[in-house]
């Protein structure tokens, strides 16, 4: 069954832990979309954010890290309570390293591409990797819309996948909502990144129910 | 009268409304720690913090830019609703360019100086700046001790602003609470930027009374 | 018909407009080589040099951005009146978020690949693009040698053009004169960017009238 | 007496040669304005246009590098022909070692500084320079207005030659123009960069025959 | 025959020439891991290491260049006697230039790539090189364990090397030892790149005697 | 009385423990110059040459950190057995931070300035180091002549050293010897860096008598 993971990035961060009550059933773990300013315009949040979610949930965390120097925070992520790291392949000079490096400490290893980059770039990483989560948007900013071209990459992926007997999840990340979840779901993905799609969404019950009969 | 600005990293971001609500009597602008984790070691917190801010109060805020690139973020932060912009003399090129930018957009612009910076760095730049933020602790996290050569630091600046007659504001951050608060107002602070000294200090009432009457 | 992109950077800067009227009724359009000396050695030219063309010609401008830091550039670039904007897959993060920030702003978006970049690279961001650039040298000089290679390298996006019906358009730089243009464009080029071979190639109108007859 | 740098970035670069012509009875050498996009957000220009100005005049001409990798261009500058390097003193971990590299490659080196650096930071270096450029506008653009406060900088750079009996020479670039040209020199001034106070003052004769006088 | 590269990072340091001249009838050329704590965690070496070399080999050297400024090393490192420069993929913008470059000044030109570089992104430069460096561990230090997906990536560089008939030599990196030695020669490995597995190995003798009956 | 501290950069290093051995009676320590190519034009060495050192010697060693980014190597040069790092005041956002960890390590914790550097850059971080290295070259290379204005700065250093009672010690780096090491410690230098001075030096043991009986 496809998972929901709620992108906090869209909630209203004056009421954090009201927003992730209010949607806490209807998702299966927290996304934090951790911007540094220079790999994207954005900079959003980063270790007090995670600090204060850990404060009142053990949802699982995945650490988002849209920054040029990933290398520096995996590992203080994980003790404040990241259970997956997502590190982009476009930062990484040691990107199998730091993918071990990832799972050495005991969390999950997630590689993302932004939406220019081909899966050819992944070819080396994907016996080694825990998933992959393929931007559908640019990123840096919630509310975007869906790239279509997307759609390709996402089967193709799913492909490789199937090829290959790789283990591997597939994640997408941006434009995602009740028009095209499940449709995505069919195509071969297994963890819905949403944030709008989660905090402003008033048929999220019934789009979780939805997935959820899709196994 | 000297004034506290609250900085929102010591205060529990689960509930921000709540924390800044609990306090704000005793406050008089809240302190918005930017990091971006190249700069200084620590990822705080950048745009969605301030919308999320915004969305509950008209408190003054002053937006402390710890980044690396401070100019990229200046219209930004103010368009997002700073009303003061703090930038580092270390990390910019252009200090009077950045200065006189942040004024033009109505905002105040204050320049901060690391523990180690001299104040001589600082020489050209004092008849442009609407004040000064003195780092008494290394930027970086909350709960820092005090670096006890920063009192003869403080007292040069605000003799310094004497003798030029200089309109500007001297603030201090880090290590600042009940303990050295009113000295420091003593040796010519105008604003005390405290994180644990607001967020967990129960005697902040009895603190501010104190400044209050040190008019 | 294949169009001639005259490259200021081989004309006399001594008299930039007299060079441009001496050759303008046999070229379609002005490349303006942007370098920064970061991302190549050579340091030429930017904002005065478009600004010095728009003074006395309506002519077509591309402004090819050889630079670390493109996405800085576009705007102001395209104000100044760039009418196509060329950025290289090599320096950017978020290729298509550049690509349609271009688009958005009324000019024509071109992606360049040096000699060592593989087309695969280009894979997603294909679609969108209005053209793609093959330097046929390595960027930093007028009057370099063709490298042999890249024949396959144009060869080869001309047939995934045609394969998957992209209406982009295929550019050359470097090394391009009398000797290979025809053969440049038999091979699927549409546009010649030439340097030397417009401005020091005293059979440039029996070129134009070869190219045009070539329908 | 004090001489007239043109800075050629205010010139009509449409006809740079027929520019230079018109004012070079009335100036004494050809500043040189190189941006790099990087340390300045302008982007000017760099060899091709020391180039196109070596093809018609042997003036003096001073390669001002306002970029941050200055030593990598210094030799090649000196090269195509510049007769004195400017270098900023932002921008150098080596200051001794470049001034020292640019005077052994038989060029004059001057050191430059931005309006908000202190004189200070010079304290080491000028035994060693043959000038000081003093930024009395923030550099980037032509046609800003002087700062100010840099009157008192030039004064107490004027005071620390004397009494010290160093040779250099003090140049300014920035606003200056017919209205302060004169107090200028009167305040210690040797070498006055003009772009629009060249290429768009018609005084420009008379403001020369005043300097001039003024011996 | 297949050779053996002995990377002195494994070596005593405290008896460089012993060390050399313990094993140097068993050994082919030397190869200098030079590692600039930018690139990889490591710093290792650079100019004085070869000197030293050089004080008593004349054997080949290869340095293996494992900085992110590698164009500005390749000279300097020719001229202090390698006879090999070997280049990474990933720290290059312009990868053509920089290998031919380094053929240009009478050394041969390798590329070398990183565990989750994909071979795909060699394909343009591939005509030109003398030989690609497979890294078999990621870079930065001696002792690693050999990746096993590397063997696929070894075998089929050498079938893209036998269908496009290029004179390239195929060298490995990191992990290899008696175990494996023969194994990746017969899968089409020239060069064995060992450090343990020279300086550390009792055996290397019959290793060495192992692979010179292998032709 | 002052200390004469050894730089290995100066030894051959095909034979590094006999190099070591042969001056140990005359040396105090070791002085190791780790350079990585970026913040200086030579890249030397780091961590093999101190395990290298370590293997035979327990004299102190101070790793002199010319880098762009010592904050990332501290820690582990100090590891590896450095019982002093001097980091670069040009290189460190926090100085003070940076030292104070040094320290908390266990390790002696000195900084450097080069000789365009002002003393008044130290001015902050005097009362918190355990000395002040004056480059009296431009930090790069062996065998450079002493820069003639550091005789002032050193002197300057000591007078205010005495003024403020502070503890610290004065080291000088470069062009140092026979001719002028008595004149230095008689101007308040406490460890004198030297490399052909040692190495290349057949009148080290006078040096070295001469040196003890100027207590």
């Amino acid at each position: 069954m496809a998972i929901i993971s709620a992108s906090i990035l869209a909630a209203d961060l004056a009421h954090l832990k009201d927003e992730v009550e209010r949607v806490k059933d209807h998702i299966d773990e927290i996304h934090l979309d951790v911007m540094d300013g220079h790999f994207v315009p954005n900079l959003t949040f980063g270790y007090p954010m995670i600090e204060g979610l850990r404060k009142f949930t053990n949802m699982p965390i995945d650490a988002h890290l849209m920054v040029t120097n990933p290398d520096f925070h995996i590992k203080l992520f994980i003790e404040k309570g990241a259970t997956r790291v997502t590190i982009h392949q476009e930062t990484c000079y040691h990107l199998h390293r730091s993918v071990e490096f990832i799972k050495s400490l005991g969390a999950e290893a997630f590689v993302a591409i932004n939406p220019a980059t081909p899966l050819s770039t992944l070819e080396e990483i994907l016996p080694y990797v825990d998933g992959i989560l393929i931007m559908t948007v640019n990123p840096g900013f919630s509310g975007q819309k869906f790239i279509p071209s997307m759609w390709r990459k996402i089967k193709k992926l799913s492909e490789i996948r199937k090829d290959n007997d790789y283990k591997l999840k597939i994640a997408v990340d941006g434009g995602v909502g009740n028009e095209n979840a499940l449709e995505l779901v069919k195509s071969g993905v297994d963890i819905l990144v949403m944030g709008y799609g989660v905090f402003r969404n008033p048929n999220l019950p019934e789009l979780r129910k939805l997935l959820s009969k899709n196994e």
